[in-house]
This record gives C-alpha cells, structure tokens and sequence, in this order.
C-alpha cells in the first residue's frame, strides 16, 4: 500500500478521502487554491500545498501544479475525486509518465469512456443495450433519415466528437431532420474540426438508473445494488436513492450480470459508474460510463457496507477486491440530500460568503460528509454543493422519515441553501410514491414550488405591511 | 401504538427518544426545567412543558409536575430516558395510577432490581453467578467473620437498604471486621431505619462487562452483544465497546444465556442492563442491573442493528419484540467517547457556559448523539455529559482509529471538553490492547496524564516567558 497520497480535489470528497487515506495510515497531502487556504480539506490533511489562484484552471485543474506538488511532497498515487481531472485522460497519462499511480482506471479506459460514441460501441459489443440508433456514424442526412424512421422519431443528432452540448439537435419529425443535420454538422466541424454524425433515439420520460461497479486489475469485477438519481434540476442530481424502489430482483440481478460481464470484457480497472435510463416499459438503455468516484457512492456504502474510497486505493495498490460479488447484499435503504449554497427562489443563483453558524443533524443512521465548518467562507468558485445529508434506514419509508427529520435540524446561518426545497421535495407525492422521472423536477414540480413559495412570501409581505 | 409521548428528560437522550417518536409519527412531549428553555429537546418536540424551577429536584425530579404536564397534553405514556426518575418505581407506579404507560419495566420490577441485596439473591436463584458472600443477611459481626473467611478477605460490608455509599465498609483484614461492622451498621440504621447487613468479596481487579436485553410482554426475551465499560473514572464510565475484545464466542453465549434465562424468569418487559465483573481468569460476577436505557445503548445499537429506542415503544405499546435471539449477529465493532463539558486539568470540574462555535465531525461510520448546539447554554444543573460520538467499523483497530480522526475534528470554543483526554485514552497501550480493567484510569493512566499534561503547560509558559 502507499504510505503517501496526494488528493487532487476540495470540498467534501477531499475530506471524504483523507479520513480514508488515515484509516489505511497512508499520509494524506491536501493541495488549495489561494481561496481554499483555510478550507476543512487543507486543514484535516497532514500536508498541504497550494497550486495556485482561485480559478479552477490556474488551480484544481492546472495539471502541471499538481503533478509538480505530489513529486515534490514525495507522494506516490494521486486521487482525483469527481469532477476537476478525474475524468482526463491526459491527466492520468501524464501521473503514469511521472511515475505516479493515478487512482482510477487507466488513461486509455477514460479515453475510450470519455467518447460517447465508442462508449456507446463498446458497450453494445459486449451486450448492454443501448438506444436504439445508428451503428456508428452515419454518413449524410439520407442515412440519418433511414435510421431514424426505422428507430423512430423524437431522435437526437449528436456529433461523434461532441461535448459541452455542442454538435446535437432534438429533431420531432422527418421534415426538420435535413436541416438540423446540416446545422449540427457544421457546429461540430466548427467545435471539433470533425464533423461526423452519429443519432440516438430519444428516451423520454424516463428514469436515471445508475449501477456502481467496482473492479481490481485481476479482472475481479463487483456489480453492486443500483440508484435511483432521477430528481434532478437542470440535469443535476438534487436527491439520490438505493434501491430503486421500481426495480425488482431479477431486473437488479440482470442490470449487475450486463454491467459486470461488459466491464470485465474491457479490463476495467478501480471503481466506475454505469448510467442508464429506464424507460416506463422498464426496458434498460446505456447512457453513458463516468469512470470515476462519485458524488452519490456513499448512499451504496451504507446499504452495500463497503468502503468505496480503502476499494480504490486497495485496487490502485494492486491489491484485490475485498469481497465477491456473492457478498453483495442490500441492507436497508439510503438516500442522500445534497445541501447546496444557493437561492431556489432566485434561479437557484450560488450563494458566496460565510458560513455564520451551522447546526448539523445527529442521530441513529444519518451520515454527513462536509467539506466545511462554522465560519468559512463558500467562494464563488466552486461547485456550490458543500454538505451531504445521508439518511439509511431498514426501509425506503423510514429512510424518507429520518432524512426529512434531519433536513429540519439542519441550519445554516449567513448564507441560503436549499435545504427547504429539498424537504418539500421529500415530502412531495411524486418522491414518496418512488415512481418519478427525470423530467419531474424542471416540468412539474417546479413552477408549483416557486409559485407558491412566492405566494407565501407575498402573504409574509402582506401582513408586514398591516394589511 | 402510541399517538402522543412525554419524555421526562433532557440533553441528548431526549434528542434521540424525539428521533425515535418522529420516526414512528408519534407527536413527542418535551418537558424543561427554566434553565433549558431553548434548548435543543425543546426545539425538537412538538410540544414543551415547562414544569419548574432549574434544581431537578424542582423539574425533572418533580413528580407531580411531570404526570400533570402528560395529562395536561394528552400524552398516553411517558418515556423516562436514563437518570432523574428512570428508576424510581414510585414514578413507574404513579404513572400506572393516572393511566399513564411508563415506558420501562413493572414498578415492582424496578423495586426488585433497586434493592442490591434482593436482586443479588434474585440472580442467584435463578442461575446466574454472584459474588462470593452472604446469602441474605448476616445477624451480627460474629456471622460476617464466618463468611469473609470462607470467601476471602477483602471483602464489602454493605446495608441492605443501602444505596448512596451509605452504610458500606471495605474490609481487608479480619481483625477489622468487628468495628467495620457495628460503624457500617450504625450508618445503616441512621440513613435508611434498617440496620440489615449482608457482605460480598471484594472483586478487584476486574473488567466491567455489561449485557443488553430487551424483552417484551408475551416473554420473548434476546439479549445482545456485551459491552465492555471499564474505562471508568470515578466509577463514571468515559469510553465505552462492543464487543469486549477480550472475551470470545463461547464466553459471549455463556453470558446471552444465563442473562436470557434470569430476565425471562423474573417477567421482565423493556429493555435493561446486567452488570458483570469479569475476574482475570474470566469469572462473571453478577453486580447490578438497570432498568432503563442506557448512555451507551447506541454502539449496541450499531453493532446489533437494532434501535433500542423504538423497541422499548414498541415493546410499551404491547407489540412483539421485532427480532429473536437467532436474528442476533455481530457487525463489526463500535466504541463510544463521551464529551463532557469540564476540566480535566482541574479536578473534572464541570464546566457551564455558552458554547461559542461547535464543529462535529463527519463520515462513514460516525454518529453522533448530542443535545446541544452552537450557541446554547451548557447549565451547571445537570450532568455535565453533552454529545456522544459513535465510530462503528469493520474491526476494533479501525473503530478507534474513526474514532481518532472524529475526535480530531471535534471542537468546541467557549467551554473547556475532556476531548484531549479522550484522545490520549484511546492512544494509550491499555486501551490499544483492550486488556484494562476498572482501575486503570485512576490508579495507572490519570496521574501519568495529569503530571504529562502540566509538563507540557510548564513548557509552553516558560516559552512565552521568553526563557
């Protein structure tokens, strides 16, 4: 195992790792930007070097800086967390040139995920099933029409070497495909100097079902029990849960064996992310691989009771996994509640100051993972997501219960969060009854919430006013 | 069940029988002394009562003040938390007259169990071992000479009607016993109307070993995983775990088994606590039991998975206990610190005040249980125990070095805590080792800390005094 590991994140995932980095007695090097000098991450760590200016790219993504700062403290692995680099292939590339173990799958695995369309090959390859669409790309607007009368239309246009929403257009009728082509195609050749064309079906209204799987580099491979991450605003996830209480057995056994089978089939290294969206037919499409940690894994420790952070750094060191995939069973249920700084009743604008006073939750089966304290400061800079609310229980209902509890013990003085969104979130019928899709949030639930927040607010006003 | 609960109690327990009662949609009572008014209890009911003056003989002593505010509000039954009335069969058997459930045994349960000498002779009959002594009283010193020689000195003269260190004498030598005796006596007869003596070898050194129960109204009985609590300070326990590291799978059903069998035959109903001295050749000596909840139920809870909160509701409400003695496994190992509000440095002086800023610590596997929050007043009244901090893990290795990092990240400013002696008790080779027994702190660890403690004070002055 290493005995020093520099982790190449903030916020509460760099947290998150050093209590694991200390478990294992590995030293733990925190690196900052010059906002983050007096963050929990820098604080907790047992060493820490700053990287630059509070811009992610003069910092958290300045691959130079960092690099330079592992060899410097004499690190010999460096994790990358979620976002920032962990999905750079270049990144991993360059740790690997520079003898440093980088915590995640090898850099032509990124590069392969990293690419929709092979993702997408790939996966149909070894038997996962994918939207229906094209093979590959087509080669002009007479294809693209072919295809997508036989699949179907609403359908997507998207640019093989797209990224960033650029390159795609939703095409509802045969008529518009010709033009939309052209216009998606020369936005891509702009974009990307590549203007090849792949379509997708489009699968809508659907669920996001993702599978969390965990690989060593024996080719052990371990399908662990789904989650449900359909509330999302704006395509970020608001609440997480597991199981999908839609799901049943065999459909969770067949979604393990499909992702298993095709992740051992591409020698798929440390821990990764399998999305897929579940049409209300519960037929299951591919929608794409993050081959990284994610925001939502510990809601998967608490009802797998595994420890997905010592995994990656048992996998990176070589050692192999730690249980089989006949040790998976699912205890209880989990939901996490991600506690952003920001405004719901002003388009959810993030919220930068300090943290005045903060009163986290207690008690039996809630989990917190925050990246900061009383008295910090939230910078601008950052992704505004600063605490997680974990809430596990035996069962779905009393998870609800126990979460919704902790949300009402939960405060935060000298900045807006949306802590009240998410309650009423939680107790709105759609999310107790399990059977919502990832359009809920935007389409329906709302323009409810904001109306009648405001509403409230205007009653507020009125009877300040005397009236 | 239950539709509304009084909790006859305050800090954190109160906290977590409110958690308990949401989760169950049962509407929870609190009731507060003057000095408590905001505190957190009382933020987290649905309801508060003040019921008197801060001194808890005034409050959460009163009696009559308490059954008044459960009539007052409609409660059904009253829920007694650890301390204060928890063992007053006077209070059980009140309730019983106004139509109240007492949450916890029969009045005359409580009665059976609160006199030592009747609930050593209770024990015995039924199969589970004593200490060496007297069976029932002893008529005169004369007879007490005849037994402490037949058991071994030293040995423990001790009232019958005893209780408050009243009326109890170590003996070490024979020729001490007949002055022993008629000065413990006379005490006896002065304090309690009953000058009734009974003896017991004296049982040093030993561990502390406790086994949970929990049994309902039709005689289910299971009894849980033991706990080891010998790391105690003036007989008040400082860390508590499960399971004792020292006593193996054998051992553990020996002791399962004769609690069960005791509890069963004596109708117990709720939940409680037999005491055990476990010798250094792993004899267990029956010592005391409690009719209540206790502090340390929560690493219980985690290694057992069970709330014990929820079944002492259900268990009051006459439902079946959720779980039998087959459903009971071991998951991994939990140890609880508890932060008292005082000064180790100063004699454990307790410490009132407000606390400024709070910061709790975070993760996988920690819990928390705490009754206060940033701002509040911690009052001189009460006991001077505020949080609870709970590392569960895979092993005993790694819930101490959780626990480590937890207490790490624990502060609190404006009031003194005993968190550094925490922390230098769970890095001490005795509690490493897990071979300590009840002496350890005051006789071998505490003046070592304290003399270590003022080196390092010494130092740091002679530093600012510029030598």
């Amino acid at each position: 195992m290493f005995s020093k590991v520099l982790i190449a994140n903030r916020g509460e995932i760099a947290v998150r790792i050093i209590h694991a980095l200390h478990e294992l007695d590995i030293t733990a090097v925190a690196v900052y930007s010059t906002a983050d000098k007096d963050s929990q991450h820098v604080k907790e760590a047992d060493e820490a070097v700053c990287i630059g200016q509070p811009q992610p790219a003069q910092s958290y993504l300045n691959m130079q800086n960092i690099i330079s700062a592992a060899l410097l403290t004499g690190a010999q692995a460096i994790h990358p967390g979620y976002g920032f680099l962990s999905e750079s292939s270049e990144f991993a590339q360059m740790c690997a040139e520079c003898h440093l173990v980088f915590i995640g799958p090898q850099a032509k695995t990124i590069s392969l995920m990293g690419n929709k369309a092979n993702a997408r090959e790939t996966m149909r390859q070894h038997g996962v099933p994918v939207i229906p669409g094209s093979t590959g790309p087509v080669k002009d607007a007479a294809q693209a029409l072919t295809v997508a009368n036989k699949v179907g239309f609403p359908v997507m246009l998207k640019a093989v070497a797209g990224g960033g929403g650029k390159g795609i257009r939703k095409v509802k009728r045969p008529e518009d495909l010709p033009q939309a082509f052209s216009q998606a195609q020369e936005e891509a050749k702009l974009s990307f100097g590549d203007d090849s064309m792949y379509l997708e079906k489009i699968i809508s209204p659907a669920k996001h079902i993702e599978v969390q799987i965990i690989a060593d580099q024996a080719g052990h491979v371990v399908a662990l029990p789904e989650r449900d991450c359909s509330m999302q605003r704006n395509q970020q996830k608001v609440l997480e849960e597991t199981p999908c209480s839609q799901i049943n057995d065999q459909e969770r056994q067949y979604l393990q064996k499909i992702t298993s089978k095709a992740i051992k089939a591409i020698h798929y290294e440390n821990v990764g992310t399998i999305e897929f969206l579940m049409d209300p037919a519960h037929h299951f499409y591919f929608m794409e691989m993050n081959t990284r940690i994610q925001v939502e894994h510990s809601i998967t420790e608490e009802v797998a009771q595994i420890d997905l952070v010592k995994e990656q750094l048992h996998i990176a060191a070589g050692d192999d996994l730690s249980i089989t995939q006949d040790d998976v069973h699912l205890h209880g249920a989990a939901i996490e509640a991600r506690i952003n700084a920001e405004d719901p009743l002003h388009h959810f604008r993030p919220q930068a100051g300090k943290i005045k006073q903060m009163s986290l939750p207690s008690g039996l089966g809630i989990r917190i993972e925050s990246g900061v304290n009383s008295g910090d400061q939230v910078s601008p800079f950052y992704d505004s997501m600063i605490i997680k609310i974990i809430a596990h229980a035996d069962n779905r209902s009393l998870a609800i219960r126990r979460l919704l509890d902790a949300l009402s013990e939960f405060s935060i003085t000298g900045l807006k969060t949306n802590r009240d969104f998410l309650v009423a979130l939680l107790t709105d019928s759609a999310f107790q009854s399990g059977n919502y899709l990832t359009t809920y949030i935007d389409q329906q639930f709302l323009p409810y919430y904001i109306k009648q927040e405001k509403e409230k607010i205007g009653a507020k006003e009125a009877v300040t006013d005397g009236n």
